[in-house]
């Protein structure tokens, strides 16, 4: 679509309104799961995945033993692991920036005031089978987790047919995970909310999942805090005609690969340009193991949108997309920072393709999809955390505010609380 | 309860188990009217207010206009103005101090990695009517939102057969807040969302509400951001002998008159003082205008808790239960401090009433409840901002870092994404 032609307005908007997830209602399968596992425990979990995963279990299996952990690591390639090694130390020391400072201070008035900052006690770390089963995910969960000072993080994963991916646990071990259970969906966020014998519950559950993780995610949200649930990856890609259009076709299909509901823009002011990368996309997707999925998310949800002028048109329009990811393959990325509000990551110039944000940049690859980086941010050490208001008074400090607090309690017509600050003043 | 007795342990995590709300499926009446505004806008608006509100408006008169903004200001008693400034310039103070700082560094390899705060662009505050329509409340989710660079902010409050409560107006304007709508419900929270003619849609909605409200914000979670959805008040007072038996009472009375499922919790080293303040409360009962909620909350839901070693045990149980309100009338209370974890807020020492923190402390009273204080923090500035991660790279850098990403990409089966670092330098 082209900004300057008539219809574009309502184009645009219908990309934003373009539906792209099938909702799956399994609300009350999800629930029916979640009451069993809170009345049977590990009985539950036993035969639930003994059903779904085709894996047999006992209480004493229902964990991952050290040596297997250990074992899975020895197995893992050299190169494998000194990657996982480089990004865990990348990512460390990424989100060691992001603890936050306690705050305590004295006002005008004496009145001390403060912010006090701890970690959350306990964590499950939802880690989904199969063929979603990423390494990187748990070190994106798990050291963020670590930073903030989370004493227990327990990892959950499905082992279908007893099988684990050996790059999970050697994941885990190196962002120091050893708390592993082989089950997965709904009963294990149930079984991580409420407790079974084997398993203790935790404060927080994080970590992606499929349409049955997700609602059990949200169904015992309130017993525990969780993480968002994440939608179908996207990225925004603000392109001037000095690229390659190849390097810019790979990074749309890096995305387009995940999931045939991801999407992929492409936003630029040279329409021929646009043309070459739509071509270079097609020569790509014919090379893809998972071409099938990419051409399906290219094909139902990709875009190429032409303005006239970038700087002065990308931004408001970025801004309305709200990108999970956005690039800015542009000579000059700083110009348009000021201008982005809504993005969940922002990768600046030609030679930072967002997969190294995936990987190995130190940033979160967990981010807000689906619009939600209006109002919502990638995982970080502060989703590990919470913060406790600090205040104290003294009977001079008391003096001068328990009149106002008293005139507006009387008006809010809560006559106890008003008596709360009047008595310690001989006022009530 | 006494921790030295036998079934201590039992009847403290009966006590943590206590089902206080009532939950009403409020589901399927929500959904209709939500699917009804976002179909029929202003004219469902309208026709809803008339039906649950016994008000009859049009598009012209949803909005208050500025006059009657103006007039209720002017209407508002000198000292109840003056208290709400007073305590809409605390807050303003306070909450400046949780603004977060960009962080942009460049790291040993020469990356460029960054986190950038911006303000959510538009927040729905949403306003109980009835007598539950706290002008403080405004002031709680209005300044924090201010503060962090909020540009647009909505507010919504029903008006039962036209009445508003005029301080709930002049709270408003103290904040600087002129866009009001008289409409309430799963109505006007499906108005704030989706947007109507007349609404503009937000993307973030706070602030609290019945349970009607409650089901319609977590309906349109994800469409919007929403904050959390708060439950009744919770006391913990954690007293020393040397404290006055009324003051405690009063404290413990100031949160049971909110509500019948309210939760006041009195823990103490010493017996005999622990039956005066439970006097002291049977005595100020009979004071309070509000003595039908407060006795119903004290009789189902307040406990007293007595223990050999307050230092030695408050902290622990207090973790636990995860106060809403934590006051520390104690000598020292901050030897207290460090031990404890999970608290909304902490009042330090006999001269720091609760009620202080609801009106004119500084800091927010919009606080975690039902034991969500073991995840989840207070409302605050970071509530109404998002953050977008930075990350640049150069050739270098990139040469760097591609051949990790290259290979944990491959690892995880992502050819496309090995493709995209890989394709810049030539190695796909």
């Amino acid at each position: 679509m082209r900004s300057g032609e008539a219809g574009f307005a309502d184009a645009f908007q219908a990309l934003l309104d373009a539906k792209r997830e099938a909702s799956v209602d399994v609300d009350a399968a999800v629930r029916a799961i979640i009451e069993r596992v809170r009345r049977e425990g590990d009985a539950a979990l036993i035969e639930l995945t003994a059903r779904f995963d085709a894996l047999e279990l006992t209480p004493d299996t229902l964990r991952v033993p050290e040596g297997e952990i250990e074992a899975a690591f020895e197995a893992t390639p050299r190169d494998t692991l000194e990657a996982l090694q480089l990004a865990h130390d990348r990512i460390a020391s990424h989100h060691a920036r992001q603890r936050p400072a306690d705050d305590r201070y004295t006002d005008a008035l004496g009145v001390e005031l403060g912010s006090r900052w701890t970690a959350v006690e306990s964590v499950g770390l939802y880690v989904p089978g199969g063929t979603a089963s990423y390494p990187s995910s748990v070190l994106m969960n798990a050291v963020p987790a670590r930073v903030a000072g989370v004493t227990r993080i327990a990892m959950a994963v499905p082992a279908m047919r007893g099988q684990l991916n050996p790059l999970v646990l050697a994941a885990a071990r190196i962002a120091g995970v050893s708390e592993i259970y082989r089950v997965g969906g709904a009963q294990a966020v149930a079984a991580l909310a409420y407790g079974t014998r084997t398993i203790a519950p935790v404060a927080k559950i994080t970590g992606p999942g499929n349409a049955y993780v997700a609602a059990a995610k949200r169904q015992v949200f309130g017993k525990v805090g969780i993480d968002m649930v994440a939608g179908p990856s996207e990225i925004l890609v603000i392109a001037d005609a000095n690229n390659d259009p190849d390097w810019l076709a790979a990074d749309l299909l890096s995305q387009a690969e995940h999931d045939d509901a991801a999407q992929s823009i492409l936003l630029t002011d040279d329409a021929t340009f646009a043309g070459s990368v739509a071509q270079a996309v097609e020569r790509q997707l014919a090379l893809l193991p998972r071409r099938d999925t990419a051409s399906a998310s290219w094909r139902d949800f990709g875009a190429v949108i032409v303005v006239d002028d970038l700087l002065a048109e990308a931004p408001a329009l970025s801004n309305r997309i709200a990108p999970e990811h956005l690039e800015l393959a542009v000579e000059d990325p700083e110009a348009f920072l000021p201008r982005l509000a809504n993005a969940g990551a922002i990768f600046l110039g030609r030679w930072t393709p967002e997969v190294i944000g995936d990987y190995v940049g130190g940033s979160n690859h967990v981010l807000p999809t689906a619009r939600s980086a209006r109002f919502s941010s990638g995982l970080s050490v502060l989703d590990f955390m919470k913060r406790t208001s600090i205040l104290k008074l003294g009977p001079e400090q008391l003096r001068a505010l328990a009149p106002a607090a008293v005139a507006l309690a009387r008006a809010e017509g809560l006559d106890a609380h008003a008596r709360s600050a009047a008595i310690r003043l001989n006022l009530a």
